[in-house]
């Protein structure tokens, strides 16, 4: 047991839920180690959600809200982390959600949909009859009424290949991705740096807030929003944090 | 199978070396989570070995060479990820190997002893008879001739506490992390900020080469040595590359 008052209690307990659900087979080999590249980067930015993701965030929760079709994708990280903040966002943002694995297997992809259905999530595409262009096979596969057709991805985790497929398809995404030079990070339409358990609640409480303004009042939110500004911003943190955290050695 | 041309193969193979551990059973799954950090870091810092560390290993070897009674501490990821080149390293520096694990059980420290001895290692310390101090019973357990009465270990991949209580009791201590600012990097007496696959053969290059020398040259080339400095070098390293990779996007 991690007691309460462990400094770094948050990311140890993040940890536990990321083994947990590679027990319950919802969870990849390869998302442990994805898990620990994120704990690095989340380290750097002083696990904490700096005012450049928090605007990002706002954001991402405007676009979900302007969307015909917006779809949030789960993968096999997403689906232990935050599974039932993934379920409110959905409800909220009127988004549903949708299996998408990086390490697809079709017995993966169940069990993620029978643990979200197990949480309460009713609203979640399961087929996959289409392909995304320019990916292989295996990784391509998406629901021709969800993914595929979508306006507006939310993307927690996303490979940098797929991420950039789906702009191409000319689909706005919304990536949460802990390291700002990654490709994902880079090529997102919206790209937040932040850690999911933080990023999904933030979008959904941005979504509460912002679900009575009107049409003109969401577009202004989003009109300015410069996002090589957020990457930039969320490069400086890093660079600043490492400045205080040698300071203090 | 991930091509030779991949611009990340090694970080790659580095990786399917890890997941191999795991399912031999000498890697922990806590173990694939710190490869993630240690991925992170390791692209932070260019994924090479900088000037810092090439310095840093070569005061090691010397500190080996010097030593009366050096050990080479091993863990699950060390285990998985460079067993030859410790059991070189433990024949040039004439260091026993011993089995140390954060995640201690029977049962994986005898799967890493016979993993070492099936690949020709002769020299390890096996049995658990004294107790670091300080530590908790588990984590303590050490060799009484081994670690525990060592004058010089090498710590690839430690826990901040253990690596605190191991100076404490007097001892040089080497560190191999890729996190300039972690615990163990900011206690050790030598701080190698280096990705282990790199770093340990590069130490064994560098024995063998002072091999030849006489004690009073080798004390010359650990007299100057600035520990502070050299993770002082390894964070502005981050930083430079911070600012090139940021650049580049």
């Amino acid at each position: 047991m991690i007691p309460k008052s462990h400094p770094r209690y948050e990311s140890l307990m993040t940890r536990e839920l990321i083994i947990e659900g590679v027990k319950k087979g919802i969870t990849s080999t390869q998302g442990l180690i994805a898990q620990g590249r994120g704990e690095a980067f989340d380290y750097l930015i002083g696990e904490k959600s700096k005012e450049s993701a928090l605007h990002a965030e706002k954001v991402a929760a405007a676009k979900l809200l302007l969307a015909k079709k917006p779809v949030i994708s789960v993968n096999g990280n997403a689906a232990a982390l935050v599974p039932r903040e993934l379920i409110r966002l959905s409800e909220l943002a009127n988004a549903p959600l949708e299996v998408n694995l990086f390490h697809r297997t079709e017995e993966r992809v169940d069990k993620i949909i029978r643990h979200l259905r197990t949480l309460g999530a009713r609203n979640i595409f399961t087929k996959s009859d289409a392909l995304i262009p320019g990916l292989e096979h295996e990784r391509a596969k998406v629901n021709s009424e969800g993914i595929f057709s979508a306006d507006v991805v939310l993307v927690p985790l996303e490979d940098g290949d797929r991420c950039k497929a789906l702009v191409d398809m000319g689909k706005t995404v919304i990536a949460i991705d802990l390291n700002p030079l990654s490709r994902t990070a880079q090529c997102a339409t919206v790209t937040i740096v932040d850690n999911i358990t933080r990023a999904v609640p933030h979008i959904s409480i941005f979504a509460e807030e912002l679900k009575c303004l009107k049409m003109e009042e969401l577009q202004e939110i989003i009109r300015d929003y410069d996002n090589k500004n957020t990457i930039s911003l969320a490069i400086d943190e890093i660079k600043n944090n490492l400045e205080c955290l040698s300071n203090i050695s």
